[in-house]
């Protein structure tokens, strides 16, 4: 197989940027760019840089110089590069895990009080699900679950079943994290919208690596995580779109200093800030997204279409390794077939994959485990070459064949 | 006044530790330390060399070997050296104000609800102010205000007058941020029990500069800044403090998958997790914690009480230049003048004040400003001389004159 990757390899447009990247030159095989992002070899020089420059030269003038707007100028760029987003409806901070709270809260304290549901999914990413049975317990909401089919993930059938006019907020990720199964998004939006429900998509699994289009799919809130495709560094804050029409009607519960209206009045009384910087609480990890303003610049110079056909040959590839020499072994696909329904990751599943992988990682080969049985094959679009593919996968092989 | 600076820093046994910051050599004279630490020198090779080795190198394995257990750790390192707090009570995460929220919730969602008054006073720091009064809007609870003459701050005798069996929760921070007014925490706490109520203690204006004793005083919950005095960098996450004696009974509202009892299991429903730990949320903010963790280990090395020691000489020589040189110009000491109910700052008032401090940052005298009419000099004990006292209370002095 090795000898179709060096083809593929030749062939890639965006081969020459694996470079840019630390460690993508090998010898380790990583197969976890969907869960932590290697980082740009510039961030290196970047946060040393801005330790000795920006924030041991500029001391506290760094607030008023770039530090203050920074969360709304990074939210706007990847509003613009990775998400379908006009200006002033992204902003970064928090975790993805507090930022579901805020928005799920802002849209369920707006709602009509007849709409006492929250519509989520079953196989949804566990923070998501116990965010909003949180949110559900406290203001006496129902989480109405919609199962599903992990390999088909959830379609617009089957939410079209479960909303309506008690439906106040549905929550769903566009990329499942298990199965890479994308949803469609545009049509799931308007069956929510028909039934007077917002929407919020977690966009986790996927920004930085699929195509996303908030404002074309009249998509209300969305969440998403940095760390992964956006290679934003261990922790890297979060970011969250809240669209414009929502902006003066929503709020947030955790109100503080940094999303007044005027912060450094220090007044009396919580007045939010008008735009989106209301969504903002305090003061925001400035240092954290040194890293992912890097990335959202390659991403930019690259371009989301370019970005998302090498994720798509990179994972129709690992595909057809596993469909030639995996299938006959017992492995499964536990995602979806075609390309285009399948986000940046692959799922293998097998009886023995938890102890595969714990020996791949002994030899320097990581991918991730999930329950039940599933190796997941996570393929950063500019950091992976199909060679890494290669090799990754005939260890895979190799280790099940040695039984 | 520069001849009597020299000699005090000749005297100071902490003075060498002032060449291990980045510019703390001059000329800029930095009264804001309070505001925004100056980083330490090793900090940029420390943030250089963990994107390279530890993120580049480690990658998702990071989790497993250091990173998870991080917020942990480093709270209880915080703890030890700070906080007089034994392990297992101390977290770092979030931004100090979503810790607010969540320990001000965890407090009053877990009160008798005949107990339905949160106290606080009127000249606490905005965000704690604006979270107060979020928290009790949503829940259905009234705020009591303690009306507090800045200077005096608050006193036993008036938070006595404002407790009694309807009190949930008290909110005070233990420095003022505006006149370092240091509250008697022992006393104050002891009150607040006898009433039946809980207390947080908001530590940011003081934590690494001020010696605390949270087990001692016998203190509920605390939360403080770690981009202050323990020069975490801008935006660095927060951390937060909650009694062995409470873990069990507290729950906060924001449950995501890295409080929860197995974060891997990744089941159905949320189980918070023993410990400490249920005060997580969401990912760790791993980047945002190593400046920190050098600057805490430094204090380790140096010692809370000789920190505290150099912060009261380097405020007690601000005061007496004042009294010496601006006394007569019209200038105030709106802080406390004894240096032992004073936190790591002093506050100069003058009605010209505002333009005074645009004056000085345009010749590099970086103090900051708080209405009414208050400059600030913040005086972050390990890496400020004498000298740089007394160059910029000389500017202050020459710009009041020149008039």
């Amino acid at each position: 197989m090795t000898a179709d990757a060096d083809v593929l390899d030749r062939a890639d447009p965006l081969a020459a940027h694996r470079a840019r990247f630390v460690g993508a030159a090998g010898p380790l095989v990583y197969f976890d760019g969907n869960s932590l992002g290697r980082p740009l070899a510039v961030t290196a020089d970047r946060l040393a840089d801005f330790v000795r420059d920006e924030w041991g030269g500029r001391l506290i003038r760094g607030w008023d110089e770039r530090w203050y707007d920074l969360p709304l100028a990074l939210g706007d760029e990847i509003g613009r590069v990775c998400l379908g987003a006009a200006a002033g409806q992204t902003f970064v901070g928090d975790s993805t895990t507090v930022l579901l709270y805020k928005l799920i809260r802002a849209a369920v304290d707006a709602a009509d009080p007849a709409r006492t549901e929250i519509v989520i999914d079953t196989d949804n990413f566990p923070t998501d699900r116990y965010v909003v049975e949180g949110v559900a317990a406290e203001r006496g909401l129902t989480v109405r679950w919609v199962e599903v089919d992990q390999e088909s993930g959830i379609t617009p059938g089957a939410l079209e079943q479960a909303v309506g006019r008690r439906t106040a907020l549905v929550v769903l990720s566009h990329v499942a994290y298990r199965s890479a199964f994308l949803a469609d998004a545009a049509a799931i939006t308007r069956i929510a919208h028909d039934a007077g429900a917002l929407v919020l998509w977690d966009l986790s699994h996927e920004a930085g690596s699929v195509p996303v289009e908030l404002d074309a799919w009249d998509v209300d809130l969305a969440v998403g995580c940095t760390y992964k495709y956006l290679n934003g560094g261990p922790g890297s804050p979060a970011f969250g779109y809240v669209a414009t029409r929502h902006l003066d009607a929503l709020r947030q519960p955790v109100q503080g200093w940094m999303g007044h209206a005027d912060p450094f009045l220090m007044g009396p009384g919580y007045t939010p800030s008008a735009g989106v910087r209301r969504f903002i609480s305090g003061t925001p990890a400035v240092v954290g997204m040194l890293a992912l303003a890097d990335m959202v610049a390659l991403i930019d110079e690259v371009g989301m279409t370019a970005v998302r056909e090498k994720s798509r040959a990179l994972t129709s590839y690992a595909v057809s390794l596993a469909d030639t020499d995996l299938a006959r072994l017992g492995v499964s696909l536990s995602s979806p077939r075609d390309s285009g329904r399948r986000g940046g990751h692959v799922t293998l599943t097998h009886a023995r994959m938890r102890e595969v992988v714990a020996t791949l990682w002994e030899r320097d080969v990581i991918p991730d485990y999930r329950d039940p049985g599933g190796l997941r094959v996570g393929l950063s679009p500019l950091s992976t070459s199909f060679a890494e593919v290669a090799t990754g996968m005939t260890a895979v092989r190799d280790l099940l064949r040695s039984g």
